[in-house]
């Protein structure tokens, strides 16, 4: 049970709120600077994760291991559309798990990649496609330093001009066209493979949605609302913000024609 | 790939619609009787999973290879509330994966037992606490049949009576009073492990999230609405039906106290 | 305060629940018969509106005075899509109140003209219009009935060949292709007038709205789920079976181009 | 048509943007001023409602006439948790109407009391009880400007206290307590008349649920989500931001016990 323990120059996640979330490294006789005062890493060094520390103004943070979702979010750009639930939803619904092998277009900043990555370690792969150049260099370094790069191929190509794959068990697409890769999918797919597509537009869903029509079956296209709650003994109600929409996530499952 | 070849013997998924999925043994020789018409397995075996066949009335059924998952939704019972949708952010939210060890309550008829299984798989553990006899042995046979029992150690116990395992990685409570289970979940927690518990009513989110004022940050409740589309070029829209509530997930990280 | 009491031929509402209400005619000397046993009308004759008497059988009914409303509701038919939240929301968008003169299509059985002229009454006007015969027949007998009929004025005709009013309040529209009746709406309205579209698809709205770039401003469409929750100490949840869609709602104020 | 014409020293609502009204008197000689370039009143004064004008700087602002709801609008502090969809159904579900006597409580800013009065002018009358000073005289002073004024009945009193009126047609609360006046509220209202209640939390729902218990029939609560729709032809989707609760609107039907 080593790796419950902070050792120095090993990364830590400061938790002080859901909003105030701080992803260092903890290296002996530094210090880190936050509007709550400052963590001194002597301090943290040596402690559990799971522990409980006060900056230099008495804040508490709690120290935590950072997983590889918690890498990539600290990565994600705020034009960024896809959110958590999507993520649960596209690898719940791409029917993977450990060992499957998933191609996914495009890798972007790598959010949904790290997520499947996730799901088929140690023995699956993802095989990522990405065409545009400044985005290709920085997943790459999101992948390495949230640790799962090992299971991800990663392709700097234009997935519409062809899959290099064949067999797999899903194809996962987060792109502004979908429907133009159907066919090429429905080729990478094993039979019975899923195809799913994440889309913001009702456009895109019913172009993708009828691109799906000859080769595949169980189609579906749902969406996905959630909603956080404020608990409190006497004064428990939905949360006043909400987001009212991210995208449509379209799915089916290849049949031989 | 000789795994994408139905052989004599096997089990088959047998896809007339979504609402009409058979699961079934494909014996050469035998048939398999719908409203339909019949299925001669003669025709089934050696065939490609994905591939499409024609039941005696020349109806379309596309054969597919189960999925741990399709084997648990069969053995479901109506009243089984749990939703795909919720398992699916469940296991999100648990932040589990290949190699995590998980202990949860109850075991019901095993459908979230066994999608955490198929995460946690193949060195991961799920502990899954059932105190009702005629629960456990149904759960048992179910999750045998979906080949994931390797994964799962059964336990005929009630967990209010305390949990064997510590050091996990995630504690997952679908039963009706969660917050009696909250503080031996903390035992049972490593730090910064997630305890995540799904609930129908907002009286037991209250108690729920009220016990874990002490020991857990980073808490929340969330409640997930899925509609589905009905996608078709000049008649787009949402389906009119639609499920209201399943239940809300609570959940937070473990500190020490 | 004679119209507390329930005289003798006037009608009646009958509540044994919300899902079980009958509206009859209350005759001295005569009886009404349920499930849940008979009525006799002598009992009912004389009460207050909000009485309770019990049945044969012992069951209780309250005895409520018909609204309007209660009257259109009772002669819809089950293909009738629009729902009493989206009547509350057409009618609040749609500005009008006593005394607006009002331009409606189709007339269908009557339920949102219904709800429109009780909003205008007593010197406001319904202008409502209805090409197919039977439900222009059925329509004029639900009005009546309902006693609303005086408020409005039927149209047997087809709307898109023209409206024969000018400088009306609102224009709304409850029929298949809104898009085409824009112009001759725009046409109808007073300056700053408004024209509201009630429309079940999304690529209804999307020719709705854009035949409304020239003429109008303001414009939006709104989408209203409406959720029961099951409220009761120590159990309180929202409910399981839910609409997911009726329609859509667009709008917009007119403007001189 | 007199009044389609903006005569000077009227009011006049200046319409850039759904986010950008402004409610105005449009007075000869004078001139607006805003972030787009000022107006000169003598080009608005002669013009009719719905007409488009344009300010210094060339953007176009529409010209229409306030209805009592945009005064109120206007006057609302953001505190203000009531939002036009609740209004609306609140009206809906009172089953009030032009003659309709209706008591309030509280007033808050007028604007639930404004729509209420549009409701039931000219014959019905709304009796709004407010027992905050301030509140109260900021209240008059809207609804004088609105013009609805004549239609109110404010009362500066504490509605738990009691309530003058009898026979009433509803009674519509929204303020913290509202359990606490339900058996006031059964006194006022006539046989059949409704109570209806807009709540923020759960407890509060509860509470008042319960409390119809006794004398109520046909209660229900509900809950209304209003989503806006981005409408665009090839890119239609859903709007990102969502009001995701206001409140829960309770209501039921008096019985005499």
């Amino acid at each position: 049970l080593d790796d419950a323990i902070v050792s120095d120059g090993s990364d830590v996640l400061l938790f002080l709120s859901r909003a105030r979330t701080y992803l260092v490294r903890a290296k002996a006789g530094e210090k880190f600077h936050t509007h709550k005062g400052f963590i001194d890493f002597d301090q943290v060094v040596g402690k559990r994760h799971g522990d409980v520390i006060h900056s230099s103004m008495g804040v508490p943070f709690a120290l935590f291991k950072p997983t590889p979702y918690d890498y990539v979010r600290k990565a994600l750009r705020a034009t960024q559309i896809i959110y958590p639930k999507d993520v649960a939803l596209i690898v719940a619904y791409s029917g993977i798990g450990p060992g499957s092998r998933v191609v996914e277009a495009g890798t972007g900043s790598g959010a949904l990649t790290s997520a499947l990555a996730s799901s088929v370690q140690p023995n699956g792969r993802v095989y990522s496609y990405e065409v545009r150049k400044e985005f290709f260099a920085r997943a790459a370094k999101n992948l390495a330093r949230a640790g799962v790069d090992e299971y991800v191929v990663l392709r700097n190509a234009d997935i519409s001009q062809g899959i290099s794959e064949r067999g797999v068990d899903a194809v996962v697409l987060d792109l502004a066209t979908p429907w133009l890769i159907v066919k090429e999918a429905h080729n990478a797919l094993k039979g019975g493979g899923r195809l799913v597509a994440f889309s913001p537009t009702i456009e895109q869903v019913v172009k993708t949605v009828g691109a799906m029509d000859a080769g595949f079956v169980d189609v579906e296209t749902i969406e996905c609302f959630l909603r956080r709650m404020k608990v409190k003994a006497g004064s428990t109600r939905p949360e006043g913000v909400m987001r009212g929409h991210t995208g449509y996530i379209s799915y089916g499952r290849k049949i031989f024609r």
